[in-house]
């Protein structure tokens, strides 16, 4: 049993760029309301940036400022560190020193999570200290909370969630207004939605950094980034866009993280085509969706803003009062991070994607000569994969123009599929590379 | 600060229909995982039934059955004190016995807290105890909790949701198999959706039970089921349904709750059209969705079932592991009830509807005479509300059968609207009763 904190909640303030300023102004802002919910004032003790002149001085004291991070670290007076400087190095080493010292620690920094999330998890748990991160993923969105609280009385089996909001806007506006890919993501950069380099989000690494963190929480199992099969959205054309919708379908930058039956995890980032009438469907622009799947109750989705400068403040300032509340009380460590059964974090295998099961968007490049179609046909049928529905946009005639030809097939096997398509890319008469993409009905 | 208890938390049950045998099955099944999460195993002291001899003999040893409800409220041994008796007396006089005695409570009733939940939560706030009552609303959601603790830095100025799955179910069938009202019903109600007396699911009653919860915690109002303005789907016919789609909007059962620019708040319970490309829209069947609007954060919606005995169950478990692990850690009360600034629950004032103003939907039955338009235009514009789009369906010619015209309006204020509606009645050519329902693009 931790001693109670009866006087101001101390915080350290690791980085203090848009973000680590928004807290600033949020913790200013909202003093007398975070008093009253926390039942104790938080106090600003130390704010380390890497250039204190660019901290606005309103915000903070010049003589709490610093830009040695061993001021934070060193000071046996701060209860709280709040670590929003990012990166994996040296943020970790910061927010491991935090715990050792037997410091709470909220942080928003989801690589390091990603990265090494389980390891500091364990470390709180075993210093019986809290740490939390709800701005991780979906800053705007409770998950973390509800994964780790409100699922007491049930097993995770799935998660799926839409939890790039770049890479939604994009296939958003692809979808809206007809856009190709390098036009929508020019207007999101344009827009402040995408960055200058935009790999991270259109290739899925961000996705997947956050699909780590939520299976760690949801499956109690080490999950490290490069187990996540990760594809980008780059390679959704507007056609596929267009043809998805003739289908009753819509494409989605999906994540999504099952528990198999065999006890290994299917792990998985992608565009995907989702039902135009489904909830994720309806999730558009910038928002994020998770949906939490228990075994008994059936699915629970939760969707808002998740990324941008203010939600990531917001989400950074609840989980300071919660764990200020526990500081309050005593009660730090209160709740177990992991909503799972067993006392240690386990490796668990990861399912080749491979060996994935489920219905295929195919889109070949064709020559419109006779008889092209059931030679593809023939291959697939070759491969155990079946064909549900057809369709040919356009006629080439005479001409040797190409012709989009789209097919949805039966469930398939993932294996199966791409060894049809490496077999239809020998043919003569294919154009240019075939796109696949997984169809989620889920 | 309260002592630690470090010993099983027990409980004790008032209530064992369905749900508190349900209750009593997970915590058997679950109690393994539960004593991790919870640091602490859970036992079940006394479970009070109307009839002992209903609850099934593995559950709970007879020893602990009783019909008294004086074996739990006089036992001091008990921590936690659960009712899911149902209905405002005696229930009521139970819960407010149990937290006079300091105990701790977990409610799943609908009814009482939206008749004294305020005198309630004031109550337990006092007596530095837990009232937890996540199962009360959307049990398969946990929008109580996300509205008491994921809040804590931004103020809500709006919830809006689909809190009724028999409503939501009967009109998602009047939608995608074209039945009307009745026959949905019996579908219902075959199906177990529906009570045989469905009147408080179809009437909006329940809806609006859960919207006084949902708004005391939000706006920390006092606020009473009777100023919830409140409205029934039983008004909703199949060819609302078919020209909603005409112009791209589904119905809903909708919950409104909003603080005005002015301090008073609007409440209300209707069918409303929807945008069919929107979050509302897609949540279908029994499915339940709740959005709370921050004033910085903007949307956060949480969706998942609702009602069933398994749901409420589940989440009357989760608030017992919550409030186990408070006295786990001396921590009852950690977090006050309300995510609102104030001290107490305050009497605001709340907008009549007829000073509602949006967009409406106007179903006309006429004759189909030369000039009936033009005159049904005329009286709406001299009550200042605006045509924006226009559908007549079917053509009598000669005949005497009426023809359904439809009218979707610009903002008008709904004081105005009921008084064209009151007029348009009296002309010559008015075959039925017009139906008049509110859009919500929001």
């Amino acid at each position: 049993m931790k001693r109670a904190v009866s006087r101001a909640i101390r915080i350290g303030l690791l980085g203090a760029g848009v973000v680590g300023q928004g807290i600033l102004s949020l913790l200013r802002d909202n003093a007398e309301n975070i008093e009253r919910r926390l039942g104790a004032p938080i106090e600003v003790r130390r704010v380390v940036a890497r250039d204190p002149s660019k901290v606005r001085a309103e915000l903070v004291e010049s003589a709490k400022l610093s830009f040695d991070p061993e001021d934070v670290l060193g000071d046996d007076e701060i209860d709280v560190v709040v670590e929003v400087i990012g990166g994996v190095e040296p943020a970790g080493s910061y927010v491991r020193r935090a715990i050792e010292r037997d410091r709470s620690v909220v942080t928003a920094n989801k690589a390091l999570l990603a990265e090494h999330g389980h390891e500091l998890i364990e470390l709180a748990e075993a210093r019986g200290v809290d740490l939390y991160f709800e701005a991780a993923v979906a800053g705007g969105v409770p998950v973390i909370r509800v994964l780790r609280e409100a699922m007491a009385s049930d097993t995770v089996v799935a998660l799926r969630g839409i939890v790039n909001g770049t890479s939604n806007y994009i296939l958003s506006r692809m979808r809206e207004a007809g856009l190709d890919f390098e036009a929508a993501l020019a207007e999101a950069q344009e827009r402040g939605y995408a960055e200058a380099d935009p790999t991270l989000d259109v290739g899925g690494g961000d996705a997947a950094h956050k699909l780590t963190i939520l299976a760690t929480l949801a499956f109690g199992a080490k999950v490290h980034p490069t187990q996540v099969a990760t594809e980008g959205i780059d390679r959704v054309a507007a056609i596929d866009m267009r043809m998805a919708h003739r289908f009753g379908y819509v494409i989605k930058p999906l994540a999504v993280a099952r528990m198999l039956e065999e006890g290994a995890l299917d792990l998985r980032v992608h565009p995907a085509l989702v039902p135009e009438s489904g909830v994720l469907a309806s999730i558009s622009g910038a928002l994020n969706i998770v949906t939490i799947e228990g075994a008994m109750l059936g699915p629970c989705s939760l969707s808002g803003y998740g990324a941008g400068a203010l939600p990531t403040a917001m989400s950074v300032v609840s989980d300071i009062v919660d764990v200020g509340r526990n500081l309050v009380r005593g009660a730090s460590g209160r709740v177990p991070q992991r909503a799972f059964r067993g006392e240690h974090l386990l490796a668990r295998p990861v399912r080749d994607v491979g060996r994935h099961v489920g219905p295929y968007y195919l889109r070949f490049s064709v020559l419109d000569r006779p008889g092209m179609l059931a030679r593809i046909a023939g291959v697939l049928g070759a491969f155990d994969v079946s064909i549900e529905q057809m369709v040919q946009e356009g006629r080439a005639g005479e001409s040797d123009a190409a012709v989009q030809v789209v097919m949805l097939t039966h469930e398939a096997r993932e294996a199966n599929v791409r060894s049809a398509l490496r077999e239809i890319h020998m043919l003569s008469g294919i154009v240019s590379p075939t796109t696949a993409l997984r169809i989620e009905r889920g």
